[in-house]
């Protein structure tokens, strides 16, 4: 148990939204939301899942529709405490503690805003251990968890309650509440018991993004190694491909960004040529023709120079990033896990085959 | 307090279809789903709204979305118990009885069907006295009461349960599920108490379907007077026209059904024209270009021969039709009733006449 202040918060935002893979939203915005609750409320308190009781009920919380909203519409601060009636008064026990749902650069960010203002403890796990772009998407569906009962409100007040047949079913009612409340809406879902945290989520993350995000921020300190090196040494990243983003293609879909940017090698890479496709998260990495990593692994697009993540939103032409790859967290790659938010599921035409014997004999 | 069986529903039906005034959807698959109720759990008990205590929970339940939907779905029997236990669970305490929110085919049925299965008394009271397209158009709205708390479940059990702002949004994000859900769900609101009921409701709603269903059943035997003048005499209605459906204009726009229906004078009114718009419901009527009658006034097209209630969806080329006007509730005459459910709300261009002054010298 250790507290979070406003330091520690600006290391967290950085490091999450390099987990975000590409999505979760802007960083910016989330931190100024928990900021302000941190300076209004105080520090939040992160705890480790291995100190919360069994029977303690916990809550992810986040933000459900699109980011670019959210800026505009922004969180008014009393969304956190109706979400916290709601689901209290739904199972009429008292929410021991929120976790983030995913990382990135908003989902990471509003549970602290939440937790400071609720004077209400932060788990130190998540759902996914990075971003992904559907709300089934999470490690509890592995542990045969439901989605629902799920709770929503917006900024004017609205309070919706959902409990469906399926995690799917949750995904398109909930979609349709959102898209009609204006496109943002906060929620909390997948309600759990403190044995279940401990069983499925993803633990330390808040903590891994934390040193990461020290890393990135403190990079050029690395003594012997090159800023880059130190990088990939800390990040335990795969390096993919260094390049100039040479064009960007978007196309919006089904409430999703779909797109995919292309890059031509600098550097040890010149001559050469990469792309990088995605939904909302990068999904695949293909360097020369050749596909170098696919979903669940992270393919993460970071600022050449400052080491700084850069999201699909972010994608800007003659920008010069560093593309790394990233194992994704172990139930990922169970038969089951792999169903979810395999290359399949997204139609990518390939087996799974895990980074690191993609990337034999190559950089890491 | 009376038993309600199959007979006395046949002429409820019948009745209720007529004060639905165009609209409530098909009389015949409402009633088939009450009457298997009966047979499989009983008769109805039908309680009148002074019987019921000061402090008891009331709560209206309906259908929302498309009767013809409905029509094909139907409604499994499982969802009013679903429906039960939500509104109990959220209030914590027991539901005392069901009402029906409108007079019409579907929802005057589905209660009963509701009640029988769970053994609960019906309230012999409703929010209209007649139908109406949208959700916040029932008299429980000019007693300044909300609609949300509301409970929604559809055939597959996936339940959602709205707290909005306002009565619109309400309207908004339940319409929005209800469309996400395949287009015809249950639900029910304006949960209320018993004093509420007493000061607001439409008292003794299904008793008039009754006696209006159980004269248009036996309308021949009229003695003296001729089955029109009878028909006339019972309902206390005006007659506008009587002529031969020769055209029927629809048009669907944001899930309503709006038209126009066109008549040629027969028998006393012969070479005389006519037409009637409407909203799901009838609207107005206009006779030899005079208007004659709009909302909330009750605008009724029945048959001609057997006086049997013909609804918008039902009209058709060639049929012949008696239109007949009839007062509404009290409560829709006060200026905040206009203001929901007047000439001026469905861009009616003329000041709200009740339907005995624009009459005078008339028929009735």
């Amino acid at each position: 148990m250790r507290k979070i202040g406003i330091s520690e918060l600006e290391d967290i935002a950085m490091g999450a939204a390099l987990l975000g893979a590409g999505g979760g939203g802007d960083p910016y915005v989330g931190k100024l939301m928990a900021i302000n609750a941190i300076k209004e409320c105080g520090e939040v308190t992160l705890m480790d899942p291995e100190e919360v009781p069994d029977d303690a009920l916990i809550v992810p919380m986040a933000m459900m529709g699109a980011p670019t909203v959210l800026a505009e519409k922004a969180v008014g601060g009393k969304e956190y405490k109706t979400l916290n009636d709601m689901v209290s008064r739904f199972f009429n026990k008292e929410i021991f503690g929120f976790i983030p749902i995913e990382a990135g650069g908003v989902n990471s960010m509003l549970p602290f805003a939440a937790c400071a203002r609720l004077g209400m403890p932060l788990i130190d796990a998540d759902g996914m251990g990075r971003a992904f772009p559907e709300l089934q998407m999470v490690t509890f569906t592995i542990g045969g968890m439901s989605a629902s009962p799920m709770a929503l409100t917006d900024e004017k007040g609205n309070c919706v309650i959902f409990e469906t047949v399926t995690n799917k079913w949750t995904e398109d009612l909930a979609r349709a509440v959102t898209m009609a409340c204006g496109g943002a809406v906060s929620v909390s879902l997948y309600p759990m018991t403190g044995a279940q945290l401990k069983k499925y989520a993803v633990k330390n993350i808040v903590t891994r993004s934390q040193k990461l995000g020290e890393a990135i921020r403190t990079v050029k300190n690395s003594g012997d190694m090159t800023p880059e090196e130190h990088f990939l040494k800390f990040s335990e990243g795969y390096k993919l491909f260094k390049g100039k983003i040479t064009d960007v293609l978007r196309e919006t879909r089904g409430a999703f960004n779909f797109g995919k940017v292309m890059l031509e090698g600098i550097n040890e890479y010149k001559g050469q040529s990469a792309y990088v496709e995605f939904q909302n998260e990068n999904l695949s990495a293909t360097v020369n023709g050749k596909l170098m990593a696919t979903t669940p692994d992270l393919i993460c697009l970071v600022d050449k120079e400052t080491f700084s993540p850069v999201t699909t939103d972010g994608l800007k032409y003659g920008k010069r990033v560093l593309v790394v790859g990233l194992k994704c967290f172990e139930l990922w790659r169970t038969p089951v896990g792999l169903d979810l938010v395999g290359p399949g599921y997204f139609g990518i035409d390939t087996e799974y085959i895990p980074i690191e014997e993609r990337c034999k004999g190559g950089d890491a």
